[in-house]
């Protein structure tokens, strides 16, 4: 065995499906050691020639077969890539004909169906969700919520504004962020300025030891930062999620992922990007 | 056939892996009608029972198999799932027998390790990413450009925003954008705040007829918008990336994940979140 395998991502568009799929499978290996090259827009024969000498002379060099995951529309250039030196998998190619008979029809071949700009549509409710999102993190425009698909609560260094973010460009969603202050403790009941949105809430709670520790790097030795002051601000916010019932998660060990597609799934909203 | 065929897309996990490559194959079946439906977080045996029998019910109602494109990692779930009155890809299945041939090696059958947050490190340099992206949208902090991994150029509404949150999410990677406005037009060279970051500056440009149609949207009838204001403003940002050699592409009919890509590959960073 070699001491590394190489990994070739490559496809005729970003290449971001190919890296994505194949890095799930190769973490199903452990204890090798992956060297990971992406070779986005090989989309003429002559680019894929050297992208397949590339490979093969990569094989050489390491003494092992590279991995090759891709993601080619269009057979011919496909072919050129599906070279005898390597461990090629195409993630297209596998499985278009079966959903060619399933669906009783051609496929397009046709470059550029997804991840491109072409929909206008949906690009329009990308940049605009990016925008609302920007306008109105950290609870700015409290009064204006109405827009909102959702609102996610939190006290400060929850996790909102990444998660916000990730809704806006992953999936279009406007999604808006109230951080819940001291102000807001100690009183009955929701802060005044999400009684309207109450349906649309969504709380982000957080270990408070993993909070003092985020929120020490960016204020250290502060009472912000201090671990009895993230106790009590987790404490008072939770108990404001369980007295108006809101549904809430605890994101200390939560990627983005799995934050945004829980609220995705909870509130049902429907994915506006691909 | 059916007026329309419902695609679910299940997993273990999001489900987002599943949503990616599905979208990417049933895009190019054109003259079809896809409902859309994602099943994350479907672990146990008796979620998968239920969901076997949601695809079920679907086809009976919708008189056409439902196709269902799956990423299961533990075999005992994926096959609960995997029922004769669908059409089921699992992304998972088809790879990893070949892959553990040619790797000599088990795999590990384990959930989640993608997009989980076990790797701190990856987690933390996400975070930071965007943080850095927020301090330093609009050219706030022009002096620190130095920390940054890419900066990118470009006037008012050309795509630099989505791009360099973009590219902290789903890349880790600090960008820091720098707006040129009039005051930057109509001197030799770049503006002098670039100086330093002049190897890590990418520019955007855009079509002048379609930044007067963004910029209309935010303001109307302005002279920001104007069709011959967005001329003078595109005109003098392109003379500035010819003059000093500073690499660049047009955002006009470009997805942000196109944007994103080319720019990786060409500056050749190292993706750091997966």
């Amino acid at each position: 065995m070699s001491a590394h395998r190489t990994v070739f991502f490559v496809s005729d568009r970003t290449g971001i499906t190919a890296e994505m799929l194949g890095h799930s499978l190769i973490t199903q290996f452990e204890g090798i050691e992956f060297k990971r090259v992406t070779l986005p827009f090989v989309d003429t024969h002559e680019k894929a020639e050297l992208v397949a000498e590339r490979i093969r002379q990569t094989g050489i060099n390491d003494g092992a077969r590279p991995l090759v995951f891709s993601t080619f529309v269009k057979n011919d250039i496909r072919d050129i890539i599906h070279i005898p030196e390597a461990h090629v998998v195409d993630f297209f190619e596998a499985f278009i004909e079966p959903l060619e008979a399933e669906l009783g029809k051609e496929s397009s071949h046709t470059v550029g169906k997804s991840h491109s700009i072409e929909n206008f549509h949906e690009y329009n409710a990308r940049i605009e969700a990016v925008n609302y999102a920007l306008a109105h993190d950290d609870g700015i425009k409290p009064s204006d919520l109405d827009s909102a698909d959702i609102v996610l609560v939190g006290v400060s260094r929850s996790g909102k504004t990444p998660t916000c973010l990730y809704l806006a460009l992953q999936y279009g969603i406007k999604a808006a962020n109230y951080p819940l202050t001291p102000d807001d403790f100690g009183q009955p009941g929701l802060p005044k300025a999400l009684l309207p949105s109450k349906h649309k809430l969504f709380g982000l709670t957080i270990v408070p030891e993993r909070l003092s520790q985020i929120r020490a790097e960016r204020k250290p030795d502060s009472r912000y930062a201090s671990i009895d002051n993230c106790r009590y601000e987790v404490a008072e916010a939770e108990a404001i999620y369980r007295a108006a019932g809101i549904p809430h998660l605890n994101t200390t060990s939560k990627s983005i992922e799995e934050l945004a597609s829980t609220i995705v799934h909870k509130f049902n909203l429907a994915r506006r990007v691909y």
